[in-house]
């Protein structure tokens, strides 16, 4: 397991990349008729009729994996990945048999101003099928604690 | 069932309320153990050492219920609803129990320069406890279809 990561370990530029995760049609169905329940996640030939065109992930459900593929190989920060605030988009749609990975990076690290003991993060990170397209963006502001020997 | 929104059908202001959906420990522990195993939304004991102090939803749950309540009782639109990009945030964490609903709101109308079939809308959508807290708040562009008759 990698050492955890207080703010002052972190630095920008850094960059962590996670292991792959391969979707099937059949999780893409299992999360859309949970959480998104458009023909376009449920059902190939419904999808045929659509902006889509054939089935695509939800794109709550590449999120959600990229989150899962994070926590088991991500950024190791100490106290947990803790976003308040970012912004999301899809540039392409997730298919069945698609294999992600998720390349991050380091765009800010800002002590609070507030709260000595903890500052924020800023994280870009691509969400890329084996193609090396970007189907997920995530700018993301992240919490992260100071060293506790520091006194705080 | 509502009638289907076109672009010509949706203004600047108009608002949708979803459905409720109660969040229980159970289903919050089930999603965080397929995409967001941490210890603050798999185990309450485990929370209480950590920024939540007791068991809280995946900000990526929320999202995802957020998603479903609107696909349920919120903006018809036809062909569905496709999120381009948006801005995401999650001022306060979800706790077990919570009823969540939806609130929404038009804050702009945009028909496509380069496709005439197409524009987009700029949705505000609020998710909201028992309490009237906010704890998701997303701004998100979304596809909407001008109506066929129009030629296009």
């Amino acid at each position: 397991m990698s050492e955890l990561l207080y703010l002052e370990d972190v630095f920008v530029g850094q960059r962590f990349v996670t292991g792959t995760h391969v979707l099937t049609s059949e999780a893409i169905k299992a999360f859309a008729r949970d959480f998104d329940p458009q023909p376009f996640h449920t059902d190939e030939d419904a999808a045929k009729d659509t902006f889509f065109c054939r089935l695509a992930a939800s794109g709550w459900h590449t999120a959600a994996i990229t989150m899962r593929l994070q926590i088991d190989r991500g950024p190791p920060i100490a106290g947990g990945m803790i976003g308040a605030n970012g912004e999301l988009s899809w540039p392409r749609p997730t298919r069945p048999g698609d294999t992600l990975h998720v390349e991050s990076e380091v765009l800010e690290v800002t002590p609070s101003r507030s709260r000595p003991e903890r500052g924020f993060i800023t994280l870009k990170s691509e969400t890329k099928n084996q193609n090396g397209e970007v189907v997920q963006l995530f700018i993301v502001k992240l919490l992260v604690w100071r060293r506790p020997e520091y006194g705080f």
